[in-house]
């Protein structure tokens, strides 16, 4: 059998990693053609040395010029332009693990060039679904999700006629601060807030998780991914976050995905689509972990992120890449201690209140519309 | 849209008279060609009048000679004999909701004649399952489960590779008797035998879930069926019955079937499959009947007969038919109120202890078998 060729779009972070972990145990089902970062440059070397890629990105030129002094057989990209190099590579398919807007550039010119894409990245969608789904539909390449609860519908999908489905039942953790308060969420901590109750991830979205914006996200990439009105998605918090997402039939028939949270399984089963990869993983136990599963409706007057995705992907155009560029910028400045928790929904709400809609917008558009919103989210801290 | 024609056999049955209310309410989808009760001869004729089928099967002569009369352009049968012909007879599905035994021989002569069959009794493969799967094997017919636990699985199993499962997941709700002692089953009244918690079934089956039977008819049911090894089958006690079942596959990945208990819903999708029927049934809220799941251990040193159906079925050959073909006859003793609720398993214990194999039976040596094990289990009272 031939071996799947991989190009990785953001090797050295959480997602990436993981990808190599399936990659380095499976030599003869899968390489990495294609490994990229933006500054790890020591942790993305070790990964050359083990993985031996054609190419690698890097953000800053400077790293690039040491890098390919360093490997001189070695393809060495830099910048956007690097990543979309290594979205349109042939290959069997890329996986965009990068973080935030910059993410959408590179799928939409990967598909473009027909390569499949498995995607962790959620901006691809929140700002660019329209776009997007549109370069779906016209190249006939696939966008395979790798977010747990995207991967988990997409598996509950299987086998059943499109028409059928009724709704998505969307699960959350409900993040670290679950059952707060207004009150109580003014004087919550950076330090708490990057607590997560149940993944490890990277810093950007265990903030969303706690602000529920990364929910909000995900609403808005499933109602694009899975071609549904935005009411048709109902958002179930469930702490113990073993049922990774549902999906009911106009039957009333419910079909769930579950399984211990484990990022490698969605990753593989995007790589492995429509086929499953073995593997030895420890099973779910539903006599221990998944003893007790409950579900809770979501605080959408508490986390008004999540009311704000719902109300952004309604109106449509601009609004969800406002949504999505003012928080990106917020969760920065909140990392960097500059502002409190609350800031960041309340900052949101005052730039979607305030924003002017464009529709029908085309990538560069689009791009613009987040430059405006990140402004935006500044100029009325 | 040319309509699918079903014969019912058990038509007055729980499944029969839900599997007519489906018909019913979509009348431009499905009509009734073969309707059959034992004696519930008025029942029966309310249903003529409703469905207007080609042909019905009764138990006795008598009754068909009465039917015949009443109803001069009515194909009226009886018997084994009639069964055998409304399983045969030219139509899009067998519904098969008999009790016992006497189930498995329509099933049979069904496929044989190329009719695909949704089948709710389980004998037809616990006693029948190698020379059943040898005739869907060589007829290619179709062999649909009704049994709400194996509906759930084989939508579970929809959209993936065969060899990728791992392990099957079948929910119990456990019974009235959850949570008891040995000493405690010791003086249950039939009364309190005859409540389930969850499901409205008939009474047979309705002991068989006090006893856990149900579960161990479901378990050798299923390893058939799904073509597993027997512990591929993991038995969880789940009291909400919002599970139905789920499986696990080779990645780790578990697909779990959810939904209200309501028998419509797995035989539509058996009448249907691989299309879902829209219906307008209550939806699960998960915020309220499923806002709180709970999965355990089933006790199989309390409920023995959990433990000797996976026995049975790993000594293969004449145990599984004798273990059934003993539980039927204490079970109608228990119902008529001869024995107590503990002589069943204690009973059934005895049988199999002094059961002298045989192996590759066919259809008449099933049935001698069955027959053999009910004199047993009345020898051993």
């Amino acid at each position: 059998m031939k071996k799947k060729t991989i190009s990785i779009l953001g090797s050295t972070g959480s997602i990436g990693t993981q990808a190599l972990d399936i990659i380095e145990n499976n030599p003869d089902v899968y390489s990495a053609k294609v490994l990229s970062c933006s500054r790890r440059i020591s942790e993305l070397k070790e990964q050359i040395d083990k993985f031996n890629p054609e190419m690698v990105v890097v953000e800053r030129e400077e790293d690039a010029l040491a890098l390919a002094k360093e490997y001189p057989h070695l393809q060495v990209e830099y910048g956007e332009k690097g990543l979309i190099t290594a979205a349109e590579i042939d290959c069997d398919m890329v996986l965009n693990s990068l973080m935030g807007m910059r993410g959408m550039i590179p799928t939409y010119h990967g598909l473009k060039a027909g390569n499949d894409i498995a995607f962790a990245n959620k901006e691809t969608l929140v700002a660019g679904g329209e776009v997007i789904m549109k370069t779906v539909a016209e190249t006939g390449a696939k966008l395979l999700p790798v977010d747990s609860e995207h991967s988990a519908i997409f598996q509950c999908l299987q086998g059943n006629p499109e028409k059928a489905l009724r709704k998505i039942i969307l699960t959350a953790s409900g993040g670290p601060f679950r059952g707060y308060t207004l009150d109580q969420l003014e004087n919550v901590t950076l330090e708490q807030a990057l607590k997560h109750p149940k993944w490890t991830m990277g810093s950007k979205i265990t903030i969303d998780s706690a602000t529920l914006m990364n929910k909000g996200l995900e609403v808005i990439e499933a109602k694009w991914l899975f071609d549904v009105d935005i009411d048709q998605i109902q958002v179930v918090v469930h702490p113990q976050s073993i049922v990774h997402s549902a999906v009911e039939y106009h039957d009333g028939s419910v079909i769930a995905q579950m399984g211990k949270p484990d990022m490698r399984v969605p990753i593989a089963y995007a790589f492995t689509y429509p086929d499953r990869l073995e593997n030895n993983y420890e099973s779910l136990d539903f006599f221990t972990e998944a003893a007790n599963l409950t579900f809770e409706k979501p605080d959408m007057e508490v986390f008004k992120n999540l009311k704000m995705a719902f109300e952004a992907s309604r109106m449509g155009g601009s609004y969800p890449v406002t949504l999505n560029g003012s928080n990106e910028m917020l969760v920065q400045l909140f990392l960097e201690g500059k502002i409190r928790f609350i800031d960041i929904q309340n900052t949101i709400e005052k730039v979607l209140d305030q924003h002017q809609p464009k529709y029908n917008m085309e990538l560069e558009g689009i791009v613009e519309a987040d430059k405006a919103a990140r402004q935006a989210a500044l100029d009325l801290l």
